[in-house]
């Protein structure tokens, strides 16, 4: 049977009776997911292109998981949460499977099971649906895209470095100029909460938990959460770490540590922590980061040492990032990762230190159209053929040969209304720039006419007369011999792209 | 939280000592499910592209759905086995979801969703997975990968020729020169199984399934099984579909036909069919296949009307196609498709007719495996940048980023292991062409050594003496000046792609 078999529709008259009978299916998409239409993909298969074009730079290389996993592969690996939006299934001998969650679980299962063909240092990019069934929402999907990267083998902050000058190499492919990577490390907070004596893990996390509302609620209200508590909105009380009021300024001052360059912050944060072998050892790795980040000119505005990113500090083992575009705040982090050493034990005796990152596609989609920074486009069709009277299919079936052998990716109309405005508004409707019309006089004479339909519309996007309207059209259009049909269609495009660019 | 997001793991120090004393899960991919790494990935990647480019020369545009439909919307859309073969889920609201099947499905769902985007004439192409929980097999699994075109709206086998053109163009630009697309039409099937008298539609069944034995069983097996039956090898019986000898005669004799030219074919066809408004309308849809086989240019060769071609046709409602090589016989068909009218119908009181194809990707990249069509590619890594002695990894990131800079894919070596010995196994293991060596002594002299690691493997392939050996290594080596490392990386990459050509 074929695989590549779509052997099963229709089984002879019996099934189309059955399928003109039978009740209608509702057609509509499982909830949480959708349907990419042209528009959609054209612009996300060119960003998808120009991410794999900077991975590919960096030396990442390909790599396809399964969307199915064991349970127990994916079981535990992002705590109680993810557990709990895993769509799990029975595979057909009994054990139970689920969509995977993300990206990296996989990787590391990769990891552990080709030791041989997975050498470490190996760095791989995927990308790829991951499914959670939790509450969907506007841009929030139960099936997603994950675009990542993942470096495994080496704990050098070198190549969080890297990973850092992807991000930035990231935001420039797609066209974003106004972004920033916010920097921070798991050790220097480690560093800077053991030195005030928050050294009790739940603290800890409740500490980095308010830290992390910093920009939601402001300075004033983290400082009543740090100390006593305080009412929120509703009057409902919000239970405080309860430090005292000199560990509360302490943190509060390195929080709002500035300064020009990376270096800088790193040297004011190194004033401010508690000397000791903690903070040694952080220093020393934000010096790293900071002299490779410089090393590989990534500019001081794109990627910034920030003490307050809070954002996974409780699941990083390292560096975290997470990417902000001021001119799309609400649309979050596009982008995040940090070191994670630890994953790999999941499956593996000896650890495996791993860095790595994860671009919301959908989500960077979202905002790179809210940003206009894509163009639209509803078709990769340049030119629509089209025939006018008796004119034989097969000629225009001749004609569209010669510009696809030409490199000119055209489409035949084949609507069931045959009129020229019929095919002109198709070609219209998703803005196909050339028109090739074949009739039959024209036909005859070995001549063929070529409309300019960016150009006629651009001519006719002010006139309300109707005659005027129809020749302001016609003057877009020429009739060629057939010899140079193919170098009329080339300049119209390439004087269009002009135009467009 | 993050839909980027990769925020869940490792939670602090508790979590790190789960990991580490928990008991290790076993890293195993899920049965029937594969996992594709670089090796698999970039050979797979080109030719995707490759299959791309024709989809879109000819017009089809992108499309993307989601992995999950309702159940309602698959079952029967595959009839009983492909229900059987549904790995079934619930979504968090209860209601009973599915992994699709085919890419068919969803499309048909699409076209009926989006009567306003999508309104027809439309073509799309969209490439991904798909499931069946069915028994795998040596390149049979249960997630494989579908790479499908289809063309909504016209009736005109136009449209079916220009599908065969495409199964055509996507051989050859995937390197495959010698190829047969057999074309056959569910009319014509008719006309002949009508005018012989078999008009039952479960015999009509019978007698196709067994002419789609011809090529495994012979002739005389097949005259036997159309007739009163026989014996299978192992002596048990094959009931017969029992027509008499003339309709037999009658069958085998237009199954047989052969002829040098499609339009041949339709005449020795037009010839041997029973007159009668059937025979009028198979021959005329046969011929206006042909005449626009030819306008697209379509080789003899590569396009062959075969009258015993049977995969399929109880389900399609027109043209037929099947892809088969001639020198990879045992992969069957890497591509099929054929023309049905009625699956929207599933959905919408019109139904929209419909023609299209189905590459099976796994498929066809395990055939051109086999036929050594796809070179072997371990990476996509141009250029290998190690630092020797207490060279600071700094200066590494700085040459890379200038190697990057200049669009060569570079990495930055990161293993544990710094001898030279273990970064030039690195590069070998990959098959990295190019090694970028900084040393201490080059650097303050602002020099760098390029090593050629394809030239230095070819001319030492035969050397099993030591000393010359290293002396040949040694010669593929240059020491240039910082200034001229692009132009230096550039010239030998240039010349390896030269060699392998």
């Amino acid at each position: 049977m074929a695989r590549c078999g779509r052997h099963r529709y229709m089984q002879g008259d019996f099934m189309k009776d059955v399928e003109r009978n039978a009740p209608k299916v509702e057609a509509r998409t499982v909830k949480g997911c959708q349907d990419l239409l042209p528009e959609d993909m054209i612009p996300r298969k060119k960003v998808v292109r120009a991410i794999e074009d900077v991975f590919e730079r960096y030396g990442f290389l390909p790599i396809e998981t399964p969307a199915l996993e064991h349970l127990e592969t994916l079981l535990g690996a992002g705590g109680e949460e993810t557990n709990k939006e895993l769509f799990r299934l029975e595979s057909p001998e009994g054990d139970p499977i689920a969509l995977r969650f993300d990206m990296t679980v996989p990787f590391a299962r990769l990891l552990a099971q080709y030791p041989d063909k997975l050498k470490t240092p190996f760095r791989r990019y995927a990308c790829g649906p991951v499914w959670r069934a939790d509450k969907p929402g506007p841009g929030r999907f139960r099936q997603f895209t994950q675009f990542d990267i993942d470096a495994a083998g080496s704990e050098s902050a070198a190549v969080d470095a890297e990973i850092i000058a992807i991000m930035a190499e990231v935001m420039q492919a797609v066209g974003i100029g106004d972004f920033v990577v916010l920097v921070n490390n798991r050790k220097v907070v480690d560093a800077l909460l053991y030195g005030h004596n928050v050294r009790c893990p739940a603290r800890h996390k409740h500490v980095l938990r308010v830290i992390d509302k910093l920009a939601k609620v402001g300075i004033e209200n983290v400082r009543l959460e740090l100390g006593e508590g305080r009412m929120d909105e509703s009057g409902d009380p919000i239970p405080g770490v309860k430090l005292d009021k000199e560990t509360i300024d302490g943190l509060l001052s390195f929080l709002a540590i500035q300064a020009d360059t990376r270096h800088g912050i790193v040297e004011a944060m190194r004033a401010a922590l508690p000397p000791g072998e903690q903070t040694d050892a952080a220093m020393a790795e934000m010096d790293e980061l900071a002299s490779n980040l410089d090393a590989l000119g990534v500019d001081e505005k794109h990627a910034v040492f920030a003490p307050s990113l809070a954002r996974g500090l409780d699941y990083y083992t390292g560096p975290v990032f997470e990417t902000i575009l001021p001119n799309a705040p609400e649309f979050g982090s596009v982008m995040g990762g940090g070191r994670y050493n630890q994953l790999v034990a999941r499956f593996l005796e000896e650890p495996i230190p791993c860095t790595g990152m994860s671009v919301g596609l959908d989500r960077l989609m979202a905002a790179l159209r809210y940003l206009g920074v894509v163009p639209e486009e509803k078709t990769i069709v340049e030119a629509l053929v089209m025939t006018l009277g008796n004119v034989p299919v097969s000629e225009a079936m001749r004609v569209a040969a010669e510009l696809r052998g030409n490199g000119i990716c055209a489409e035949v109309y084949f609507g069931a209304k045959r009129s020229l405005k019929a095919q002109l508004s198709h070609a219209d409707r998703f803005g196909i720039p050339v028109a090739v019309i074949l009739g039959e006089d024209e036909l005859a004479q070995g001549m063929v006419s070529v409309k300019d339909l960016m150009a006629g519309k651009q001519q006719r996007a002010d006139i309300s007369d109707h005659d005027t309207y129809r020749k302001a059209g016609k003057a877009t259009q020429v009739t060629v011999p057939n010899t140079i049909l193919i170098d009329t269609v080339r300049n119209l495009l390439e004087h269009d792209r002009g135009q467009s660019e």
